[in-house]
């Protein structure tokens, strides 16, 4: 049976305080499991249910043993509505801005995207695209957040995202094409992408803030179909965008 | 001020159940109930702070009487974490299937898509790419949920949605190819798209169910760059397969 104190110190962590001061976050479900444990991530503790617990019992090695929960239980510690077999307490790795190396490829940047269903979708889409670094403004929310782990499937394990001040970042960068999406620009239809560059997505309420705007040297537009509707969902953009950075490369797949 | 009475009626519809009883459901915030004005939805009444109800003195006609409320009062009534001015009650338009007619356009047909987020989403990006009619399973969540409503925009006072059985539906439209995205199938930027067709969207956890599979004529599959994600959001993978529809017209546009 689990303690009042295991109880709290795994429910605190539904709160970003305490998944900061820990540096830790809750991972749970099989399907996410499975991508954690193929991963570097260092794992902390692992919450089952008798059924999931019996059929990995061979894990092991550098994984914690595996701390047995009753369904009610696992649904006191969970944040799903419908707890999942198996809740897991990560540690957080963190990812140094000054670590960071331009890939020969695109990368995308995020300024101020709010909704973690959003940031969680781009992950996974940048994923999809092999596009393994982010780049957030320090107002995007935040990468251990519940939602934008469950949002990013495995992908939150396998994509790099870094939070820094953009304007200082690209004046390191000032050599490298800096895409944006605008409501007016470029047809992004037309465009003929270079092997390397950086995407940014502007927030979902305002797009791409005042003074980044001066920091983009090519805006792009997405042309609508006699459509009233005034703009396209933040993570839809940004996948459209990665799919016609790519789009030449796929063709011939 | 509000009477229990007027509380109750609104907050019941929070829930499914009262909005199919009552054949209404919510709008909220400045944002969606401008496009609600310049649609053809049958607004049964408005809740609205002071502010708002001043800078829109001059609405009257066909719309009925604003109710004064406090934000303390809105706030009883909201479904939103930050009540944002002003709520709508609305007729909830019956799209009936026996009405659809199939227009020289491609329309998109949903299977089984539950997440509420996607569903608004789709919508959204539907409209962006001119495809006004939307075909989904029976089991797909209702399209006045408040998720739905919020993350579609005003897209959903244009989007036409219709409910019904996807296999007997294309048993009346054998003629029409139908695509379906794929984890095989053909890769879809080679793809040279017919100016009228389906488009069918699998859903979030199962993509296309089995008795629909036989129906489509066409499986698409958007290549993957050296990725160890193994699939799209949906909302994301109906936009990359909207924009491809369209691709051709609105590069020249």
């Amino acid at each position: 049976m689990l303690s009042k104190k295991q109880i709290q110190s795994v429910r605190a962590l539904h709160q970003k305080k305490f998944r900061d001061q820990s540096a830790t976050f809750i991972v749970e479900g099989p399907k996410l499991l499975d991508d954690l444990f193929k991963s570097e991530f260092e794992i902390k503790q692992i919450f089952a249910t008798a059924d999931w617990a019996a059929s990995h019992a061979a894990i092991g090695g550098r994984f914690p043993e595996i701390i047995k929960v009753s369904p009610a239980e696992l649904s006191r510690i969970s944040l799903l509505k419908t707890p999942n077999q198996v809740l897991a307490v990560v540690a957080s790795p963190h990812y140094d801005i000054h670590d960071f190396t331009m890939p020969d490829d695109f990368v995308l940047v995020l300024d101020g995207i709010s909704d973690p269903g959003n940031l969680g979708t781009i992950l996974r889409t940048a994923d999809w695209f092999g596009m393994s670094r982010i780049i957030c403004s320090s107002d995007c929310v935040e990468l251990f957040n519940p939602k934008v782990v469950q949002a990013a499937m495995g992908s939150v394990f396998r994509v790099q995202v870094y939070y820094t001040d953009l304007v200082a970042f690209f004046d390191r960068y000032a050599e490298i094409p800096v895409y944006g999406t605008f409501l007016k620009g470029n047809n992004i239809y037309r465009e003929v992408f270079p092997s390397q560059g950086f995407l940014v997505v502007g927030s979902e309420s305002h797009g791409v803030s005042t003074a980044l705007a001066e920091k983009i040297t090519k805006a792009l537009h997405i042309p609508a179909d006699r459509s009233q509707a005034e703009s396209l969902n933040a993570s839809v953009a940004a996948a459209l965008c990665c799919s016609e950075i790519k789009r030449d490369y796929l063709k011939s797949c």
